[in-house]
């Protein structure tokens, strides 16, 4: 099953996937409320034989005439694992040898369709093509085996970042530590620290959906094509079997620092491979060049979204 | 006027300050429903005269007494500005001449008295006092001038930060960027970059509260004592006059990158300035430690928290 959620007469409600091009919007609920996909989430898998019995004689709408909101248009957090692709591995020189992330804010999130909003003084912009994962079920201390079970579905994000802001964001500095052989006292330690805030947070920095494909509608999350294409030109066309931490990895390790609550979003890290033609998403500068700019996963679908420069 | 949040017979209610240990649970809304902050703050100032009169004849209970919540349970995002301390400027070597900020999810924040939870594992944490502003009206390109008025309240935070975790999730890499005279194809650049996710976004690593005053209570957020104290040890003796961004500018600049929303929390950062004992922030390992860890702000509050070790 693939859900979404929409702006229908001036409300948020949930769409169902009849096909790529066409969704329906379900009926009410059984205490007469619209389905939200955090109460189908949070009730699931209870509520899907309700939401499926809503669903039937509703008329289907074409996808693209609809107003496309973020599937979770208000997670509790959006988690993004960084330079999580085995393309990576040679370019680094030092790192942790764990999954590292970052938050996004929800303000940042923007539905399929919608337009990507920059400013000429924001940089460079590029777009990174994410796999998503849809917690499902609250947890912490999560083990490996039973990782899967937490997962509701998987939805498609586009973690867009201003390499620009991030260059301007990153100190250089002295940072306080205690003195190792006396540490009732400091020393000064010579050290980096950059902060995402703005160059992963912007408005509209989060282009999320349109659909989340239920767990059972995706047999393998490691086998599934990812393709970014900009103005109709194929940039990337990788695969999810090349993220480096597995999406059981990322959730049994992230859940014991920090609890995943149902309708939190994990971004698993950019697809990067290189399409033939021999950009990679680093040349596609959206303030620059504009858009449209789209991602698509099988078997979960395609985001598209304009870009629309503003002073 | 203070406001907070407890938990209640198994419900969040709002809690009202009568002085430093005494508060009220008001009664019902006009509505019929319990007040909540949001919708205090949403509805502010039309709200207040309604929850004085749902005071009125509350019985006082003592605050130690009450188990707290974050005054905001669940705020849209906490932004937090980075090395802002004017203390900070002669060991910055290279940073941004604008506020740096990042974002730490929902589920680290924690209210007053209840625990901070650590593992061994986690390496060294340590507190940081810090000023949080809590933004009453949604805006986005906000003008300095009318900065203030955005803001609906003020209160505490501890950005609880592990340093140890901080410098494993710091990279050091080849970043991928356009070439310069060939922007169609890529160069490596030498690059650090850092993720706070798990250093500053683990469960209970942002205690806050207990109180929300509001904007008419405090005439200058720039003039305010912080203190923190470590197990009845003095260890930061500073004033947000020492903060280098203000409130006003912080509000400002970062509204032209993402809208802020109303329940909004901006931690302002941290108040590092040394009391006589000689002890920085960063001699405070938590882990090694335990607590308890209190922060207190002039014509705010006090929030305090024991340290809990667990496996």
């Amino acid at each position: 099953m693939r859900l979404g959620t929409v702006l229908h007469q001036g409300r948020p409600r949930l769409a169902v996937a009849v096909d790529d091009g066409l969704a329906v919007l379900p009926g009410a609920a059984p205490d007469g409320r619209d389905f939200t996909m955090q109460a189908v989430i949070d009730g699931w898998p209870a509520t899907r034989p309700a939401l499926e019995v809503a669903c039937e004689g509703a008329s289907p709408v074409a996808v693209d005439t609809l107003h496309w909101l973020p599937p979770l248009p208000r997670p509790g957090k959006v988690l993004c694992v960084a330079l999580n692709n085995s393309a990576n591995k040679d370019r680094i020189m030092r790192g942790p040898s764990h999954p590292a992330a970052f938050v996004k804010p929800a303000s940042s999130l923007i539905g399929h369709g919608q337009p990507i909003r920059l400013r000429e003084h924001f940089g460079r912009v590029h777009p990174e093509p994410e796999l998503a994962v849809v917690i499902g079920r609250t947890g912490s201390d999560i083990a490996h085996e039973a990782a899967l079970a937490h997962v509701f579905g998987y939805t498609i994000i586009n973690d867009l970042t201003a390499p620009t802001m991030r260059g301007e964001d990153t100190f250089h500095y002295r940072a306080i530590h205690p003195k190792r052989d006396d540490p009732e006292t400091i020393e000064y330690v010579d050290s980096w620290v950059s902060y995402p805030g703005r160059y992963k947070g912007s408005d509209s920095f989060g282009p999320m959906g349109p659909w989340i494909a239920t767990r059972d509608a995706i047999p393998d999350p490691h086998d599934l094509a990812v393709r970014c294409v900009h103005q109709g030109r194929l940039v990337t066309e990788d695969n999810t079997a090349n993220l480096f931490y597995k999406v059981a990895d990322v959730i049994a390790f992230m859940s014991t620092y920090m609890t995943l609550e149902a309708g939190d979003i994990i971004a698993m890290g950019t697809a990067l491979k290189q399409s033939n033609g021999g950009q990679a998403v680093q040349n596609v500068d959206l303030t620059r060049f504009g858009g449209p700019i789209e991602v698509s996963i099988s078997g979960i679908g395609t985001l598209s979204n304009p870009v629309e420069r503003r002073a």
